[in-house]
């Protein structure tokens, strides 16, 4: 039996943070909203991260299936990125004029993603979504922005909820929700407002929050392709969570079809902080006119890291590494569930798989197997996609599948006693 | 005689971006909008930088006075700023939770920074002055803010111009835009509007582009502050710009009066990425409420650097260090422009001066000035602040002063030719 991890130095450490950092830890990553593990079975703080390990301020080891939330493609702290980034580092950084390495950086995805003719370069998978939106309002001379329902796309006001803290009413009034994968709803909200929309937005499958991913049906995305077209609007995709874990050319060229414009951040230099907009010519002068930069935007030494993990991420075929590890991980757990009776639901692509335990509508459930599997050293967590990682082994899956075993075991022993 | 330079490379490097990147290079930075400089006297690309100076593609080395547009504080490739990046990045960097040196990094802010309980990171100056207006809208429930014209706060909507490609009217439509320094006016949109106002946005003081720099009028920010106690409004300070080359306290400390909200980005880390939002107590659970996150937020090595950048800041007295060698070039360049009967306007603090030649409205005559010192090495610019940096030498403002006089001799010539 694998011992249980304890926290006391997480814990310590929150107890300072809270007092000094709102929510103690903001985001996803904190015990307020995000990680939405039982609060207790939660480590708050890494110390350490190597490959597809990290070690919480306690010292206990992770098998990570979060990677940052993406950040992690191949492997924390990889060499050749790193070697990368400290031979730019050694030359400049983010100097007053751009490094050359931007340049060779913009050439790398023109030639790598299907879409791109070019590439614009920020900090957060926000700027470039919020940019993607300007654009298309900027290019059509209208207001309105489709969303599907269960989408996320940032923080910007354009893409919070109406009723969220600090939003106005009127910085969303604009926006159309419709439901993923409903042909007949895109078709309908085309027919009656088509000259007033200036662009659809979605992450190429539905890979929203508390409940099961869903690829999108046969057809759909051309679908919604062709409505575009038809009525002039900027199909926009937000690849920000899946992109090339999927396709190094991007999730539309994996589903077959052409986004207009194409939004990348987490997957694109392992972790170094720079996101990037690509799209085609024909809105290149539009986003040459729109008023959109960062005091960090020509920062060299990430731009360095983006090439030299793009050409390892080639290198590697990972796309199809990350597919096969999502599978063997995937019938590892599947059979595991199945011995003691629980139906665990693994959707989305294999890449970055969503979990659920179907036993137990209210999740309850699920959530004390994803606790059983975090106090044992594999860091999965409850309600949001998970995200593999170029040098997760075939041991390290091996592993996982014990841990959640016997995760699987202890729930089903509290629940028959 | 200083050698003009030559920037072929840069041309054949730009010529290659402008069809892969919109505008070839966007921003401040850019020959389309920014740097403001006569196209021609101007490298686009850096190779190397060092201390004081960047390398540009072609080789010419400049004595730099933008510092990447504020970032640069200590000089380029700091060795203590770097040394504690490289500790840190052997540990982690930007993993599924966050390191423990956030907590560490958030203290010292709060240890250093008058007006701070607490520290919220994030990528952006514009993330910060962001959630800083997210946070005021969420408190007050109010919906308007008081900008003073002449501002910049970033690029998100709220913060644009109407007329700007890609902003909707509503995304702007409460915003009250006031003249700097006037008392009049300030009192009298808070006696009418004062229970609608969220909010009042300013820097710490007017430096702004294409315009003379203007310090806060004497009593002016208390002034505006006990009108926002009066009427519950907030006070934020965006001191992207300015924050730690006055006062390591903050600008509003510097000044003399204590910010409700403080935005602090380029000279936190000295060029590694990150942004920082600080403020009082009585604001924090407020901004525990408001959804905000990205990616790289919790990258722990910008955090390290960052921690190390303040230490070595106070290490060095930073804001009497800047202010003595702006001073000094001040004196320098004021005299050299005099000696050819050049009436050379130096506002702001001496930390970021601004330099207008007021012999010629136009403005005509001052590009043309600093196009000569830019092709001599002095990396200048036209109509936006300088930022002077620690590592800048006596030796290189003599230098300085040596290739400004060498410029104003050459357009003298050519005017009374």
């Amino acid at each position: 039996m694998k011992e249980v991890y304890s926290f006391t130095k997480s814990r310590e450490l929150f107890s300072r943070a809270e007092k000094i950092i709102p929510s103690g830890i903001y985001g996803h990553q904190g015990p307020a909203e995000g990680c939405y593990i039982p609060v207790d079975a939660f480590p708050f703080y890494s110390e350490r991260a190597q490959g597809s390990y990290f070690w919480d301020a306690d010292g206990n080891r992770f098998i990570d299936y979060m990677c940052g939330y993406g950040p992690n493609v191949l492997g924390y702290n990889d060499p050749d990125v790193n070697a990368a980034a400290d031979a730019q580092r050694e030359k400049c950084d983010c100097v007053t004029i751009p490094s050359t390495v931007m340049v060779d950086f913009a050439d790398l995805l023109v030639d790598t993603v299907a879409c791109a003719d070019w590439a614009f370069f920020a900090k957060n998978g926000n700027d470039v979504t919020s940019l993607a939106v300007l654009t298309a309002r900027a290019h059509t001379h209208r207001k309105k922005i489709v969303f599907f329902k269960g989408f996320y796309h940032g923080v910007s006001p354009w893409t919070q909820k109406i009723d969220y803290p600090g939003i106005l009413p009127e910085e969303v009034a604009n926006n159309i929700y419709l439901p993923w994968n409903d042909f007949q709803a895109i078709e309908d909200v085309f027919r009656t407002q088509g000259d007033e929309i200036a662009a659809v937005i979605g992450q190429p499958y539905m890979h929203g929050n508390f409940f099961d991913n869903t690829l999108p049906a046969e057809g759909f995305w051309k679908h919604v392709r062709d409505l575009c077209h038809k009525h002039g609007s900027l199909l926009i995709i937000d690849d920000v969570r899946a992109g090339f874990r999927l396709d190094l050319a991007g999730s539309d060229h994996f589903y077959g079809f052409k986004a207009d414009l194409i939004c990348f951040c987490k997957a694109l230099a392992n972790g170094y902080n720079v996101s990037a907009l690509c799209g085609g010519e024909q809105f290149k002068s539009t986003v040459s006119g729109i008023s959109f930069t960062g005091s960090y935007w020509m920062s060299a030494v990430p731009f360095a890291a983006g090439i030299a993990c793009i050409e390892k991420m080639k290198r590697k075929n990972l796309p199809e590494l990350l597919r096969s590890r999502g599978e063997l991980l995937a019938s590892g757990l599947r059979a595991a569930a199945e011995k003691f009776g629980y139906d665990l639901r693994i959707t989305g692509e294999p890449a970055l798989p969503y979990f659920r335990i179907a036993n137990d509508p209210t999740l309850a459930l699920h959530q004390e197997w994803v606790a059983e599997c975090v106090r044992r050293g594999v860091f999965i967590t409850n309600h949001h996609n998970h995200f593999m990682n170029a040098s997760l082994t075939e041991a390290d899956i091996a592993e996982t599948v014990e841990i959640a075993t016997e995760a699987f075991s202890v729930i089903k022993d509290r629940h028959t006693k």
